[in-house]
């Protein structure tokens, strides 16, 4: 039996190689370095090449020139402390875009993979794995009657749904044109958010459902047998009504196979840009389904009602949800977003009708750190009726 | 109302911002192409540079010199048709790697981001998503009393498993060193493997269980409080009989939590290279546990008797494990893997004492490729005493 374990110093220095199929080396160095005082540095070995810029929205300006040093590192260093958010970058050399290749952590955002670091403190400890109990995601296909195929949602249960029989309240949480069920979770921080907002108690325990508004996918780019093909941005019949009048399908799903709490009370809607059009025109379209509603840079369009039965008669339909009103109607927009005036107008109509709602204004425009902020604006509001 | 929908043209055309935050460009041309006759052509606009490389699994001597035309874009064609199979790759610029900025699709192994694509055919049609019902994939948390927190697992269930009451099969899935619970759905297709498999009626619908067996971390890189650090080959723990020790706890768990088959007839584990070990050893350690042992590449490590009473008296726990032999102790390796020797030695042992089991030898090595091809044959071999 002796033999059998004797084996070589060889294959002891092998070990390493048991990590699997590491196929084209390791990182070299550190990139990006985030210092105790949340100053970054960004470095990058490419002695050939005659120039590198580190962009990306850490930068006032969107990029900034990195140096070379003697053995041809690039590098940069920013002159001040980051303020806490999630941060994406690339790397371009010679004009070409480079993804660093020390740093793992990636994220795609439409056809663009960049690389993020966080900066915590403030509100970006939200979007931190902190040391707390950790809800459950899951990817998760239903069958759509409207598309006549199955489709793919992510769900989060909070921490402690796998133990006992309670019921929870459920935000279904919609994402913009591009998008698709992963983003919410993933450039949205989203199962981050709700698991640090509910072990602070500043949030109830709640199931998130995270759809696919484009009804034209099953689920997202790589997940259908489409094959890896390169994800686009406009597809078809997003906003045709199909999606909406497909609505109250995901509901039921949703509570015949989790332990919900299936009333209007216990119930919220809200999206990013597409999503938020859709969450306006689906919690009107079904007033008895929702009395929570979140309105996140919310694509205010022009008028679709020939489009579909769903966008015709908004007034009317605007004015049988608020005969009943929801608890919450939360419209918040970036002062340099291009809907911003389209949502002002918005807002003037609800105004006129003397409909409630509560408006929250940032600065910036129709970007990721401000849906992940109106995320965690949103969701401590939740569920105070029920 | 009308004055609400009276937005101009301007607006029209910021509709394709509407896709979210596209902040660095979107692709400006076709990489990897890969055409109706399985040759692939590879694109990067990098015209500043000296030379490219492309290297990669498709090449046979892992790289190939990419040319560049007048515009400035570099491309390389393959001179055949590449086998099915899943490829992964990346690009060299004047010596620095640089992942294809047309291609979205990438895989983390251990601390390397690579692009993949797929070729589809024979058994690589497995790895693809292909138009049939597929399960579900959670990443959920469970506690550990032996590490003293909550650890990450990744669950998938077949599809159907929502509705009714059927209880399932059990295979446990382990990862190499180097990897975590997200390997095997990741760089392993899993899923996909699973549900072509279970649609095709090639293997019994079963709920899979992928834990972390590197009980220092409590989840993959970027999941834990640790924060977005740059992943590490070897951890502490992983071989010290502690993931064994704790490895009834999982089996509870899952056995709480979902519709399982709680009986060693409907029990399997397996792994890949350290998850190889794992595998071995726990199934020995707990002979009524699983009836069904797949050893992928194993780390057949040396002597580590003295380190835990886990490893300490092998030949008599495995003699207790075959006494009442499991229905299936499957071993495969490549061979050129760097533990082909180690693995023959093992299987000596077992001929001498005349217990069964079932070797599969394919060429290749230490590789990702070979694992999922042992997943794959592995599969339809379970659960067919229960």
């Amino acid at each position: 039996m002796k033999r059998l374990f004797l084996l070589t110093a060889a294959v002891m220095t092998a070990a390493v190689v048991l990590a699997q199929q590491a196929l084209w080396g390791v990182p070299t160095m550190i990139s990006p370095e985030v210092k105790a005082d949340n100053t970054v540095t960004f470095r990058l070995d490419a002695p050939k090449a005659s120039s590198v810029v580190v962009a990306g929205d850490f930068s006032p300006r969107g990029f900034e020139l990195m140096t070379k040093d003697a053995d041809g590192i690039w590098t940069y260093t920013t002159p001040a402390s980051l303020a806490p958010e999630l941060y994406s970058y690339t790397f371009y050399v010679d004009s070409l875009k480079v993804s660093d290749p020390n740093n793992v952590y990636k994220l795609r955002d439409v056809s663009t993979v960049s690389d993020i670091f966080i900066i915590g403190g403030q509100l970006a400890d939200l979007y931190k794995v902190n040391d707390v109990p950790h809800g459950t995601v899951s990817k998760v296909w239903y069958p759509c009657s409207r598309t006549g195929n199955d489709r793919r949602m992510t769900v989060y249960t909070p921490a402690g749904y796998e133990k006992g029989d309670r019921r929870y309240p459920v935000l279904y949480l919609l994402h913009g044109m591009g998008g698709d069920e992963n983003a919410w979770t993933e450039l949205g921080r989203a199962a981050q958010i709700l698991d640090n907002l509910i072990a602070r108690g500043e949030a109830e325990p709640m199931i998130v459902v995270m759809t696919n508004g484009n009804v034209d996918m099953q689920a997202a780019p790589g997940e259908t047998s489409a094959g890896l093909v390169a994800p686009t941005i406009q597809l078809p019949h997003t906003m045709d009504g199909t999606f909406e009048e497909a609505f109250p399908e995901v509901v039921e799903f949703v509570d015949r196979n989790y332990r919900t709490l299936p009333s209007k009370s216990a119930r919220a809607i809200a999206g990013l840009s597409m999503g938020g059009y859709h969450s306006m025109h689906i919690s009107k379209q079904y007033p008895d389904m929702f009395d929570y509603v979140g309105l996140f840079s919310a694509a205010i369009f022009p008028d679709k009602s020939k489009t579909s039965p769903v966008y015709a008669d908004l007034e009317a339909k605007l004015k049988r949800q608020f005969d009943n009103a929801p608890a919450l109607y939360w419209i918040a927009i970036g002062d340099k977003d291009f809907l911003y005036e389209a949502n002002t107008e918005f807002r003037k109509v609800l105004d006129a009708n003397g409909y409630p709602y509560t408006y929250y204004e940032s600065p910036d425009g129709h970007i990721w750190k401000n849906w992940r902020i109106y995320l965690a604006k949103f969701v401590p509001q939740l569920f105070k009726r029920h």
